[in-house]
């Protein structure tokens, strides 16, 4: 086993990916005061809300009063996805500078999840990383389905090549390859990314991967092996479906944390901080997350 | 990534480590089905039963039965786990060909667990391992908190030699490293297993991993590199305390063989018929278990 790199930057997703998971609303208040304990923690990168229909997605209704209610650090960045220009404006209304965006390498992931055909994605793409630059907002640009698609199974490399030229074009400023499904093996982790390491440049790659298939960490050590040095996270293990108990969401934040250290690579964040905040979380849920370490350390305290 | 070999020895553990954590008694015939399944997917060796007194675990107290129950198959070992003399004497009264000892790294431990010092536990096992050839018997034996103790925390690695050793001197056919309490980090699989290895000479080294942390697959994938090819696993990744939902047992079956295969490493074992026992189980029992691709098995089918 051999890491080029010493440095890891972890994103915090949880306040996103995790709570929209959840059936419980969580109050403004407690998602507040969870954020500012992650970036407590240490993290310089946290996605906060997303800003799409309430409809759709009741537990981000609130995302314009969370983002009010963060303190602004000068070492804490926090983000918001839009799903059109409407969400880029919204993230701007909310003080954010950050705003995240995505393109599924999947026509029928897009057309489920988006209602959007493939072209129609990227269009919707690039005109809110027009309107997003024009904000002076900065643009983390997804590629969803990169490893595969519950709906079409294997998705084609060039297929994700092609995406993520397209997205690439719109300037934007990291580009991420999202597990979505966690359908990711090592081997094609490391095949992917060697490919799409070149043609991202300068422009930083992240994964954003989850454990629905258990090997969200070993899908990691393989990133990690080629270089790669971003990847989002989720306090606890959460998102998942919240009706399937212990189904599994993002790499848990706690377990990642754990394996960087004992490999002896640095990320600058307190596991056990964002311990605290996933059992606080936990407690209120009212059920347990998938994460592991996270449980432990709180018993072992 | 690169792995010396391409086969894989899984041993099935669950029927003796998952079962005897779960709060609701399995009745013989279930668990018989169970096992007997495990078989019909394909694993050759299968840890059925412990022959432990019955107040003390009260899953096991139906051994004898379960064993009478179980088909004689020529590609199937079955094996049972003895604490003492009469426990090997009892694993040759119930028609099993293989049994498994085990002695402690950590003294602490030792006295806990098997309510004796580590010289005890080592003469204890010298016992059982004499008893055990003489009536004929294979003997799997292990070494407990190879990687840490719960209760003394790190265990240096020349403890860890120095039980091998003495546990060598009894001429058992296989040895195992224990991560008892799942505190194994991949860099120091990769050291103890470099050292254990030329000292365990001829008799096979097998790796027992549990997830108590988030780590065992990456703590298999470590092993791997260094060309150890036999673990153990449980199905649902079984195991762990029942009263803490999704608490981490061992390494589940599903999720390792999801992961070997994908390495393009073969181990004979079929992960669909793994997994309907997993859910058979589950719905037994009434809760989930800790393993991640027995649950998605089911639902894509």
């Amino acid at each position: 086993m051999f890491f080029p790199d010493k440095n890891v930057i972890l994103r915090e997703v949880g306040p996103r990916d995790g709570f929209q998971a959840e059936a419980s609303f969580i109050p403004a208040q407690l998602k507040t005061e969870v954020i500012e304990s992650l970036a407590d923690a240490g993290f310089s990168h946290i996605q906060a809300v997303s800003f799409v229909h309430p409809g759709k997605v009741p537990q981000m209704a609130d995302a314009q009063e969370v983002c009010g209610l963060l303190k602004k650090r000068a070492s804490v960045s926090y983000s918001g996805l839009a799903l059109n220009v409407r969400g880029v404006e919204r993230a701007v209304e909310a003080g954010l500078g950050v705003v995240e965006v995505s393109a599924s390498a999947s026509n029928t992931h897009s057309l489920k999840n988006a209602g959007m055909t493939q072209e129609q994605a990227r269009e919707a793409l690039e005109k809110m990383a027009v309107r997003a630059k024009a904000l002076g907002l900065t643009v983390w640009a997804s590629i969803q389905c990169a490893f595969g698609c519950a709906y079409e199974g294997a998705v084609p490399p060039e297929r994700v090549k092609e995406t993520a030229r397209a997205v690439l074009d719109q300037g934007v400023d990291f580009l991420g390859l999202a597990d979505t499904t966690g359908m990711a093996v090592p081997t094609q982790v490391q095949s992917l990314v060697s490919e799409l390491l070149p043609l991202a440049g300068k422009t930083p790659l992240f994964l954003h991967l989850h454990d629905t298939r258990g090997l969200g960490l070993v899908n990691l050590l393989a990133a990690l092996e080629c270089g790669v040095t971003r990847f989002d996270t989720a306090l606890g293990g959460m998102g998942g479906c919240p009706f399937v108990p212990g189904a599994a969401g993002n790499i848990a934040t706690e377990d990642t944390l754990h394996l960087l250290e004992s490999l002896g690579i640095r990320t600058g964040i307190n596991k056990t901080q964002v311990a605290r905040a996933s059992r606080r979380l936990e407690a209120f849920l009212g059920h347990a997350f998938s994460g592991k370490l996270y449980r432990m350390i709180q018993m072992e305290q």
